[in-house]
């Protein structure tokens, strides 16, 4: 049975994605990728997902500059969510996220306050608008 | 605002979640919460989500006594995604995986191979039969 055929593809042919960076293991981002992305990624290397809202493959870093090196692919127990370890290329220390942070999870829940809130505690290690110029 | 109310639902009310481990930074799983569940799991601080298949919510571990305990809940940059940071309780070495292994994502693309394939690679540490039963 083909690689492709045993993932568990959603309704719109889809399966979430986590990238985890290969160094560190902090979890930089979540996106999706159709059968042609997964396909691209393990033929070229990097990491290609699938845009929902551009509905395009996306090869992450074709304007950031900013491609992920994939190590290693791995599919749950359910065969329906992919885990890739990356390492994240373009700048140092590395940048993940189009907010110009090293990860996407960047708003931490804190309890402490009257009411919980999420909170920015990581910073911006470069301008977004000088990433994507 | 409200901190549930800043994380962007699908269209189905949910939010795709990722548990990683507090002390390896492994990653164990991958579930959904919806907003009941993400609140009862600020409340308790175990981890409760929510099951897309029986359409209830599911504290994790009620069934196997495998619960994880949340160090810390994190969101992404366009809120639709969130990072649990777990203890994984029950087992030692811990057990996320309703196949008794330690994460979920156990199987790994081999490349190697005549064709690309999907290798087991991680040992099971319990046998699932005597975890539920």
């Amino acid at each position: 049975m083909d690689w492709l055929d045993q993932v568990k593809w959603d309704a719109q042919g889809l399966v979430p994605v986590i990238a985890q960076e290969h160094g560190t293991k902090d979890v930089l981002m979540f996106a999706w990728m159709n059968r042609e992305a997964l396909a691209a990624t393990a033929a070229r290397g990097q990491a290609v997902y699938y845009s929902r809202s551009r509905q395009r493959l996306w090869h992450k870093g074709e304007e950031s500059g900013h491609f992920q090196q994939v190590h290693e692919m791995r599919l749950d127990c359910d065969a329906d969510v992919v885990l890739l370890s990356v390492t994240q290329h373009g700048h140092d220390p590395s940048i993940a996220c189009h907010t110009g942070r090293h990860s996407c999870f960047f708003q931490r829940l804190d309890t402490r306050a009257p009411a919980p809130q999420w909170q920015a505690v990581e910073p911006v290690l470069k301008d977004p608008e000088s990433i994507y110029k």
